[in-house]
Formats: C-alpha cells, sequence, structure tokens
C-alpha cells in the first residue's frame, strides 16, 4: 500500500478510468470524471478530477453537502452563489452548503478541476422555475446559466 | 460571497497568510502552511497547501484522521504506512488512517502540496522508540525517515 496515485500525464492517473460525470441527466454538457481517491473507499471524503470540455458545462446545482475545488487546467468561469467568477490554475473555489453552483468552459480550452467532498452527501437538487426565476434577476447570472 | 481564493502567482493566495507549519515542535523542518479555506471555517473539511523546502520534512506521525494530497509543485518523496516514493506534480497521495508518514524535498525544488482533512479530527501521535525499531526494520525506511 503506497498510498500513491500516480499522475501519467494529461491529466490522467494510474487506474483511474475517465468516467461519464453523472449516470444520468441532460442537465449538463461534456463533463468527464475520475475518482482518484476509488481504491480508499471507506474515507472520509473524495477526491475527484472533472474535466469540461470547450462550450461544456457541469450541472447547475446545490445540495447541502460542500465542495473543496481546487482549478488543475484551462479556464473558464463558474457560478457561486450571487457572483459569475473567471477562474484559472490553482485558484480555489469553496462552495458552501446549499449554494447555487455551476462551472463553465467558456473558452478555447478545457476547464479541469479537483473537488473534494464528503463521502456521505446528499443528493443535488436542481434548480425549479420559481429558483431560475429568481436567480436571473441578476442579468449576469441570467447570462451564465446553462440549464 | 464569490467562494474564490485567488491565486496570485507563486503558490500564493489573496488573502491568505503563509504559517509555520506547526505552533511547536522540533520534529519538521523548512515547512510552511497556507489555509485557503480558512474564511469558510464551518465545512466539513478544510483545504490547506503544504510547502517543504529542500532539505526540509514535514512530522513522522500518524493519527486517526486521513489526508487527501495533491501534489501542486517541486517533488520529493514521501513515506506512507511501508513504502517510500518518489512524487511528483499532479500524483495524489491518500493517507489512511493510522498510517505513519512523512514528506521530504530531497532534491533541489521545494516540494508543495495540497491537503485536505476533516475539520474535526485528532491529535497526531509521534513514533515512540519502539515505532521506530518497527519502522526502522525496512533499511530503505530506515534510511529515509527524520526525526
Amino acid at each position: 500500500m503506497t498510498g500513491i496515485v500516480r499522475h501519467n500525464g494529461h491529466f490522467e492517473w494510474d487506474g483511474v478510468h475517465r468516467l461519464a460525470y453523472k449516470e444520468e441527466g441532460t442537465h449538463f454538457k461534456q463533463v468527464t470524471r475520475q475518482v482518484l481517491s476509488k481504491a480508499f473507499p471507506g474515507l472520509f471524503a473524495e477526491l475527484r478530477y472533472f474535466e469540461v470540455a470547450p462550450g461544456g458545462h457541469s450541472t447547475l446545482e446545490r445540495h447541502e453537502h460542500a465542495h473543496l475545488v481546487l482549478i488543475g487546467r484551462g479556464g473558464g468561469h463558474c457560478l457561486v452563489g450571487g457572483e459569475v467568477s473567471a477562474v484559472t490554475p490553482l485558484d480555489a473555489v469553496i462552495i458552501p452548503p446549499q449554494t447555487w453552483h455551476q462551472f463553465r468552459a467558456t473558452g478555447t480550452e478545457p476547464l479541469g478541476f479537483f473537488c473534494v467532498v464528503a463521502r456521505e452527501r446528499d443528493r443535488p437538487q436542481l434548480p425549479s422555475s420559481e429558483d431560475l426565476e429568481a436567480l436571473s434577476a441578476d442579468p449576469a447570472i441570467k447570462d451564465f446559466i446553462r440549464v
């Protein structure tokens, strides 16, 4: 047991498969998921790497569990709560409980990011039409979100 | 609340101070600590960035809580359990509960790594003389560890 999950270049790791972002749904576009900690299922948390292809986006969602995110490659924008921000490598993004969030690869590069979550966590909630209306009260958010 | 902790170059972040690795002790050498998630103290976990200067090392220790580590810059070696391994950027290092571990910047570069821990966690245990004797049964480990 070395504990090492070896990066083998191009944001891939030995023994880690590139998976679909989620098993089902149409609320996201061109996102892959790799679970770097998958050989250690009993830990308090999971370390994942997500990559959004140019033009793609993660799901607009919120949930009780928090995310600790570290941008790994490329760039793009994210919504966290009431703000849309540009992100570049080594920026950290903290997503507190019950905070609407979405990542988009808005440029010509992919947006790759590491994301730690608690192993035991609630299911994400999608926005209702009322939620979308409230979010869209801010023109910058209205313009940004993809559902 | 943007959630963004902005990297401002050279592995430093806006509003985040470079701190001593630990408040006290002599079981480590030339290590700094930055708590990227410090503005979000209520989360389930903390995101920290540690940097070990060339020739330095973290404490040889174990504890009940786990570490999820991502190597960020430079290189070096780490002990996890019964193995000493070289590490380079983007390698992940998973340190399960009660596993002896130590990081050393063994080359001419610093060794920088991100480390996620649970907010509520036990205090690290230092090795007893019996522990050191047991670890030193393996010549590679005996050669590597610094106490």
